[in-house]
């Protein structure tokens, strides 16, 4: 029988979600039904919450996990009812703050993902924008505006990749496929030569490869183990032979590859 | 003089960096500059961070603030100094959780943003690999295989949105551009029809529309106020008229936008 885990919050309630799950994965014998209730941001929400919230706690005959992140402390409240476990995140987080920064917060919903910062904002769609013009080895002119290039193999993650940069953290980034032309000569594609110093590799198992490939092109050669481990030790052996650092993508995340190559490469965050 | 902020993780540091964003911007006329610190997962690494805290506090003459979230009580034990405030997100939370779950978490690193389950994660590059292909008007044939399709005039936040669905939520989005030629028949595009029901629009102010234009195509009639007008006059009326529901972009975050959008039209995520 699962047990609920509520995340609540006054506007997106992204943050809720993400710290409940931080620490619902840390419990991965526990069965969750996870219900988000985002937008709470009056009495009557506020209300319907926690009747909801005790209506569940009803039917499951257990107490549900609530994580909310609630600003306004007259809502928070409302929520917090006895028949749950809550808890909230800016209570018990905004006290000591406010002692250590010598001020009061300014208790003002949504400022977290909202629009706070209009050029932080407009960096972001520029970035998403640059990032799908320069998919897949398209290179118009402006390729030098790149904050990095990703090179691999195809289905080693690049896109992805690249869009998670984009849209997380502002970051321009173009990718740029290795293919078996490419290979052979043991130096970069002419194109990328003049941004040595903006590529960054991915590589991939070709075990798992050909497994991505299979289901995109079923018993086709570009699927094939042998070709996918061909292709592989080519494009690892010319990154490095002319320098270029890669990481794998065979058991990394989107976020843990996205995350790593900002701090590899030194690529600065503009958005936060 | 700004204060420093770290956010310290053993692993992606995206949680820290959430969590920690979502207080500071209660607090903003204060100046924070922020360091993030991924990947401290042994002890050399913390100590490294300890002494980079401790330097951090004698060159601002004043403490730092630091949000860790790490699963390792030593490693944790090590950054925690005495010349910061440091707010451990799992020090906080996993004790209360443990009591009422009434057992030990695993704590093992890098659960939330890791591959902890490989469907899922291949949900989510499937979708992203849908929405790119059904980007701006290009409509093969698996359309049926959307979750959303976005409609509105160009420029209205549609691709971001649908990239940020489906990275995050494992949402299949598709979006299709609103231009003068589908205006005046008070109907969809043929090609929309059969999916009417999937359709959700965004929309947006003119005066705000024709700046990001300008800065696209300047001196163009596609940026100018009046053609900005008519357009956004025309598709609002347009989705009035068939019923499809929409959003402005105007003052709502890519975020904010993507969250309310499933939860009006009730999807639900394919990844955590």
């Amino acid at each position: 029988m699962p047990r609920t885990a509520f995340f609540v919050s006054d506007r997106t309630g992204i943050t809720a979600e993400m710290l409940g799950h931080s620490l619902l994965t840390q419990f991965d014998d526990v069965n969750f039904r996870r219900i988000t209730l985002p937008y709470i941001d009056n009495r009557d929400k506020a209300e319907e919450t926690a009747t909801l919230i005790r209506q569940q706690a009803a039917a499951d005959q257990c107490r549900p996990i609530v994580f909310s992140t609630m600003v306004d402390a007259t809502l928070r409240k409302i929520i917090h009812v006895e028949e749950a476990l809550t808890l909230d995140f800016f209570q018990i987080f905004i006290d000591p703050l406010e002692r250590e920064l010598g001020r009061e917060s300014s208790h003002i919903q949504g400022k977290s993902h909202g629009i706070s910062n209009f050029e932080e904002y407009k960096a972001r769609i520029d970035a998403v924008n640059f990032t799908i013009s320069h998919d897949d080895g398209v290179m118009p002119r402006d390729l030098n505006e790149a904050d990095i290039i990703l090179i691999g193999v195809s289905r080693s993650a690049k896109t992805p990749t690249c869009l998670y940069l984009a849209l997380q953290y502002g970051i321009k980034a173009a990718n740029y496929p290795l293919t078996p032309e490419d290979f052979g000569a043991h130096t970069l594609p002419r194109l990328l030569l003049p941004y040595r110093t903006k590529l960054f590799g991915l590589t991939i198992d070709p075990e798992r490869l050909s497994q991505i490939r299979e289901e995109r092109k079923p018993g086709s050669k570009y699927a094939q183990f042998d070709n996918c481990q061909f292709e592989v030790n080519e494009a690892e052996a010319l990154m490095r032979h002319v320098g270029v650092p890669y990481l794998s993508s065979t058991t990394r995340s989107i976020e843990e590859l996205a995350t790593s190559i900002m701090h590899r490469a030194g690529l600065v965050r503009r958005t936060f």
